[in-house]
């Protein structure tokens, strides 16, 4: 892969007009805008070379701040998708599109024109998806399916995979799950946003979120139209004590490995967690997002198992398989399953009904057991290369929230953030600070501390990329 | 199979107490409430045997009057899926559970209890899909996949499914698309959802819909906030005229095929919705969900060549290859693209890439091309059958909207409708008469025509069911 962020001569960039049509939805207005730039660029939305409007003149037309736009736009430098030169305004990195011989050509990718090492995206190691196991899942599967699986299905999904889940999460998870119980989903994403709807149904208003996250999944509530009041999170997991004050119907959180900060919840907090919700009716949404990757403790089990008539359980193929297997699945409260069955319509129009029979014959051969031991058994290699490199060549740097998951916490000194996150995109090397998972709102009552660190997902690179990645985030640390 | 409707004395039924939730939404309260009751029976969500609430008390519950109970329940005990005896009320229909060999014996598969045959479900015939070709597509993506497939992707789905298409839409069916052009979904539903979102984003506040058609898709539409006046159906299609008084921002049409009246939009109101759509800056979305399946005809071209810019096309892979592959596709106008991609969040949270580059894979192997064509033969055979048997068996009987489809209209004596279901029912054939179809309201200033009518889906049987089916029908007919 080429490194090329200069603009070629030969070949004028397009410019940029007014229409750069944004959504940005929700509180976080920063963070918001940063992701729905990155997100144009990565997409090609943005194509490379194109100009950004003014910082003025985009604050003007969301009706931000232009403070807002001008820092959005450094963020983007410094992470090496935007370019900006005196005189040539702010522009989309151009890179050199990869030849290809013929017939190929016009099957351009933009996903590889990223920048060449990539600690941001929060998938797993893609280079060991499982393609010759999968495919022997996927033959099994098509010669075993029932003519009607081709068929428009039941809104639960298929009655397979349902039971082949029933088994692992038992078994793995701790949570406590049957067929009946379970609803498949198209992952996290499709999960929380059935959910939301039928909150929403129940005329809920706000859910409860932790105060570090993901700015996706609360633009996804907020979208349905709910509030999504912060808890604060600590290093025992979100404070549950601060719910009794939200008045909310719900609350998501990350129990088994705070995302990203990477604090489990504490058993105490777990309980209280528990008794507000049966004291309340409320409902806790457990996003278990990662909880097959633990190294250095016992599995922390599913908070689900304390209470499954409060406790929604989802779970996804996205960090154990890859997320471009779109599978998720709902361990749901009995009382809740019509909800979320009108939610879909009353149909499984959503979730490939093929992909379903392939993963449940992958976990009922034992392949995905196997999967999930041999990148656990990988992906703790790197992080204690992680540690033990760092230990050597930045003895300063404390590592957080490193005992499960895919990602890990580097704490810096104070203030240099920013200026770390803009030396890797000089390394060719894409990083977030933790000031972008950050969610405060002007009337909750308290304030995160002032942290400056790196959200490191060490996962994402390939094998043959992790040591470069290494060294280029060593290089950089201060 | 075996059909056994009566109750087993040695297992006493479940009751079924006051928590029969439904939804009913939008408009058409007995179509509505007749199709979520079927679908709970079908699904399994009401088991076999447990008793209906009476009709009083559901009514009450519902808030609807006690006749549009009564007649859902008629209907449903009609088409098979209910019984009714003196003293022991309405209840779900018992059937034997089919006794299986150890491994499986777990994996019970709901669909297999249906009626004998089917001419209801809207599918094609499962029994021919081609599970070899589609296996080799499997491999071939499996193997050509870069790792970044693997991971989330562009909201707009992937690019080669999207060049593969293109060069399809714009051959077969006379599209004007490109790669940029398309986005791709989990079949019409997914896009029809996004593209309401969308609407409601730009403050349309109604989508008109045709006067026969599908609950389902308004029901959908009228969910996501947007009003669905029906348009009057008669043998030229949707009377497009009504659209100019309605002061709706969209209409939602199957011009090469009218779902299930099965005419063809003529050209003067193919041009007619398109000169709508220009003089008021309104969108046409076209349903084309069978396009490729034509018999005596040349193939009616897609109405979004006329103007790309002002219709959006919709096309799926559920009858052209099985609505278990949940994939679907939008050509839009450029200017509506953002909005998808918003409406989305931004990435391709929904549609498995895996199961995209197999259909990519096999579209461009030729393999769907060759699928279509072999089906089309093999439909047009039925369809084919289906006339001359009928002209011998049932000579008073006018076959109408056969041309093209998967679907046929016979018009029944008048006042024998209703009737004639119930008949099928006792032989084990589910078939819907055309009046579950009809959408009326009581301000549209029209009424459709009193018409008996059954809609026939000749698709959905298999090849070895079909003859018995066919039978069945016959042996049915005034």
């Amino acid at each position: 892969m080429r490194d090329s962020r200069t603009n070629s001569a030969a070949d004028p960039p397009p410019t940029f007009g007014a229409d750069l049509h944004l959504e940005l939805r929700g509180p976080g207005l920063r963070a918001g805008l940063t992701d729905a730039l990155r997100e144009a660029v990565r997409t090609g939305r943005l194509a490379p070379g194109s100009r950004l409007p003014a910082s003025r003149s985009l604050a003007a037309d969301l009706g931000v701040s232009r403070n807002t736009v001008v820092e959005s736009y450094a963020e983007l430098v410094a992470e090496g998708w935007l370019t900006a030169q005196q005189g040539s305004g702010t522009r989309v990195a151009t890179r050199v599109e990869p030849h290809r011989a013929a017939p190929d050509a016009r099957r351009t990718r933009p996903d590889e024109h990223l920048p060449r090492y990539d600690l941001v995206t929060g998938a797993p190691d893609l280079a060991n998806f499982p393609r010759t196991q999968w495919l022997t899942a996927a033959r099994r599967a098509l010669t075993a399916a029932p003519n009607s699986a081709f068929g428009y299905g039941d809104a639960r999904g298929r009655i397979e995979l349902r039971t082949a889940l029933a088994d692992y999460l038992t078994r793995a998870r701790g949570v406590y799950a049957s067929p009946e119980r379970i609803v498949i989903c198209s992952g996290f994403h499709h999960g929380l946003a059935l959910m939301a709807q039928a909150l929403r149904a129940r005329r809920v208003r706000a859910v409860a979120v932790e105060a570090y996250g993901l700015g996706l999944y609360r633009d996804l509530l907020a979208n349905a139209g709910l509030h999504t009041p912060p808890l604060y999170v600590d290093e025992h997991g979100a404070r549950i004590d601060d719910l009794a004050r939200r008045g909310v119907g719900a609350v998501l959180l990350t129990p088994a490995h705070q995302y990203p900060t990477g604090v489990a919840l504490s058993p105490e907090r777990r309980t209280a967690a528990v008794d507000w919700a049966r004291a309340t009716g409320g409902l806790i949404l457990e996003d278990d997002y990662d909880g097959e990757f633990r190294y250095d403790r016992q599995p922390v089990g599913a908070l689900q198992g304390l209470d499954p008539q409060r406790v929604v359980y989802f779970g996804s193929a996205s960090k154990s398989l890859a997320p471009g297997v779109r599978l998720g699945w709902m361990v749901l409260p009995e009382e809740l399953i019509p909800e979320i069955v009108a939610a879909k319509g009353h149909g499984d129009y959503m979730t490939s009904a093929l992909e379903q029979l392939m993963l449940a014959e992958f976990i009922a051969s034992g392949a995905y057991d196997r999967h999930v031991r041999s990148m656990r058994l990988r992906y703790r290699r790197r992080r204690d290369q992680l540690v033990a490199v760092l230990r050597q060549r930045a003895p300063g740097i404390r590592v957080a929230g490193m005992a499960a998951g895919l990602q890990t916490v580097l704490d810096l000194p104070r203030g240099t953030e920013s200026s770390v996150v803009q030396a890797a995109a000089r390394q060719g090397l894409a990083i977030r600070g933790l000031s972008q998972f950050r969610y405060e709102v002007a009337d909750c009552g308290w304030q995160l501390p002032e942290r400056d660190a790196l959200v490191v997902n060490y996962a994402a690179p390939s094998d043959s990329a992790w040591p470069g990645a290494l060294d280029a985030l060593c290089s950089v640390m201060p």
